[in-house]
């Protein structure tokens, strides 16, 4: 029998596009080759809050003892950690699965692909079945990006799949590649006492980020320890003796107990048989999408799979939207509102909306007002002063919020309705922020004079 | 020379009013008997924030401790704390002081009285003067409350303002009264590794909350192993051999290291001269005042001094207004947007724009959806996950937004946007949360099936 969505992949985007297929009355058949939940909850952002959040009394308490306020010791048990971790994750995969099925989703354990318009064969361990459709959402994510001669080798050498996989922190970890995974994962192997050196190829940290952002974790990195080796290129890397051995395009060496490749993700298209619907793909692999995010007539291509964003929340936000415009209940273009991106750790960093570089590149006027974390009074509650907020404006309105410092990301969802809104300064000051809150330093940086740059 | 500005108190909406008057470019006079800041920033708010703030990690590590995943120990230096504390708030003050100076406010320390219409007498150091002005503010603030039998002693006897002057923390204390200030306090404290006895005359935890709100901090007051007594009258409290001895009405005696007295606050009315203006003062103390905030003509009170609410921003708000509004700028009636309320700590309670309770009492019609955080991946990487979040609503708009558990705080902002526009769930679910954040769970309390209660 004909389903009326079929969707391939469980993760962030394919979870919630199972879900709104259902909520629509549509019969669902959702199909996952590895752990309903994905990337993003299996091998990404949970694990690495599960590592942060476990580890944030260690921050917390280096800041105090910094100021001379507290002293202290925390040991971390990484084993039970990772049992705790298990647990969490079992559970909510467990909880996903119920919710599929109590809503009517039929779920499917193996590997989508494509045999014509309207087929998919899928290869399980019961063996295959075809399986025909209606409608095809495809939401099959990415996996870490690896090179010829930057890949990980089953060894020293990992991945952020690797290095989630860990049941004990090395003592020393070289992380090549400085943007989120590599920042964010660094941090949690720093507060287990791991010597940290971070290398990237480009001149600084985070480059998505506004300037003023990667300088201020960069300076972070520093008051550290952390080796941070900027502009550098990786000759190679390998495990020798058990240990990772890295030689830069320099001819230095540096060596670790282990070594985290974080240089970014690559999508999973090269099995799909994609060719079957026509599509072509670029060398990227991304999946050429349009703007009602359909690779091809009744199918729709969505998540990290088309590059757009590679965030779980967008990817969902994507799903939804596909599912509805593939039933008729949303006929017009994909427009997302802004879309937050956050950095955790300490600090914390954030974006939404446009960055002033962004805001000039697109040839539109670009005011700045910003603000400093060190007068606030939580940031001073928690020994945490270093960090800004800034806002940038365009005709009067809010463009973007972008912010460092600690606990930034409490500011994303209501800077998100700023943006999307077009904020004025007039309807920011009427706004009663509560009294302390971090969030009076965006408040701030709203009152502040706009200047031009 | 007439002063188009007078305002009496430099606490939070003195200081707004102040600037607000500045920036209007009306001569404006500030007059403060104590301390810029007020209550807030010498001897509320503020410094219990940097107690909670700088225990943050043992809170953090108590958490992870329970589920097995970390150990350690942290010890918090109170002198060292003390020391911090006052340097910072030396350092706020004086950064208000200029701030009041660059703008051209004239600051005076000394207590006002009201002469007669259009005049006002400072008390001061160096003594006395008449302040001739146009428009006076009212900002006089509050104190804390005390009753015959439940009054500070100056020894193991305190209120607010003499448990934030400790300079060591006690290693028992007594706490009578179980709201907002109470149980900061007693969470510092706890913090510190002191035993606490909470006591309230009514049957319920932070009586102005939510009931399930109030059932929730119970249950982690009890988890703290805190001797909870509800429902409870005190006979006599009083410093004996040194140490706080308290009696219960039923003949029950209690005795700790120190106790605290949090049983509300009182306006700072007495001394004003008020009659002059022909106010007359109810039995509460609290300024009556007009829809204008106007307390007699071309004179307003504003912040803790009127009793409309007794927060922080709700008094700078206030503040900001009746200078507008007393320059004509704001003709309307004052009309606030919703105003956050947040207890600290963990888990802290949120409250914001109208409760179901106080929906029912208008004859509104309310229905309530709710989330709890057990399954939110913040929480639980935070290894905190009692507690959630609850939405009210009224004709399918958001009227209230109700929270309590870890970090919870950080809805704030958001949710007083949510009810100020009166979102519908349509509009929420167009919304794009950042993954993982604590605000999913409002994410999810806001797409819940809404319940008749």
């Amino acid at each position: 029998m004909t389903c009326d969505l079929l969707v391939l992949g469980g993760g962030p985007a394919g979870y919630e596009a199972a879900l709104e297929g259902a909520a629509l009355g549509l019969s669902t058949t959702l199909v996952e080759r590895d752990l309903l939940g994905g990337t993003c909850l299996n091998r990404g952002c949970i694990p690495t809050k599960l590592l942060l959040g476990a580890t944030a009394a260690v921050e917390e308490l280096a800041a105090q003892a910094k100021v001379r306020v507290a002293a202290g010791s925390i040991s971390t048990d990484m084993a039970a950690l990772c049992t705790r971790k298990d647990r969490l994750l079992e559970a909510t995969r467990k909880a996903m699965r119920q919710k599929l099925e109590s809503l009517g989703v039929t779920v499917l354990s193996g590997a989508g692909r494509v045999l014509r318009p309207g087929l998919v064969r899928v290869d399980g361990p019961e063996g295959a079945q075809e399986v025909p459709y209606a409608t095809l959402i495809l939401a099959t994510g990415s996996r870490p990006a690896s090179f010829p001669g930057l890949a990980p080798d089953g060894a020293a050498v990992l991945d952020s799949d690797g290095f989630l996989g860990l049941t004990a922190m090395p003592a020393s970890l070289l992380v090549v590649g400085a943007g989120f995974i590599g920042l964010e994962m660094a941090q949690a192997a720093h507060r287990f006492g791991c010597s940290i050196t971070l290398l990237d190829a480009l001149d600084r940290v985070a480059v998505q980020e506004d300037p003023e952002v990667s300088a201020a974790l960069l300076s972070q990195c520093k008051r550290w320890k952390w080796d941070v080796r900027l502009g550098v290129k990786v000759a190679s890397l390998k495990t020798v003796d058990g240990r990772a051995a890295l030689t830069l395009d320099s001819g230095e060496t540096l060596s670790a107990d282990k070594a985290l490749i974080a240089v970014g993700r690559r999508p999973n298209s090269a099995d799909l048989g994609l060719e079957a619907l026509g599509v072509e793909l670029p060398r990227s692999g991304f999946v050429p999408v349009d703007e009602h995010l359909r690779a091809a007539e009744n199918v729709h291509a969505v998540g990290d799979l088309n590059g757009r964003l590679l965030l779980a929340h967008a990817a969902a936000h994507q799903a939804r939207y596909a599912v509805r415009h593939a039933a008729g209940k949303q006929p017009g273009p994909y427009a997302p509102g802004p879309v937050p991106s956050i950095l955790y750790g300490c600090p914390e960093a954030l974006r939404v909306g446009r960055t002033a570089r962004e805001l000039q590149d697109q040839g539109l006027p670009v005011q700045v007002s910003s603000a400093p974390l060190a007068a606030n009074p939580m940031a001073q509650a928690h020994a945490q002063t270093q960090g800004f907020v800034k806002v940038c404006w365009s005709h009067g309105k809010v463009a973007g919020v972008t912010a460092c410092g600690y606990d930034v990301s409490r500011l994303a969802t209501t800077a998100a309705i700023l943006v999307d809104q077009g904020w004025t300064r007039d309807q920011a000051l009427e706004l009663i922020f509560p009294h302390p809150t971090l969030d009076e330093t965006l408040m701030a940086a709203l009152a502040a004079e706009p200047k031009n740059i």
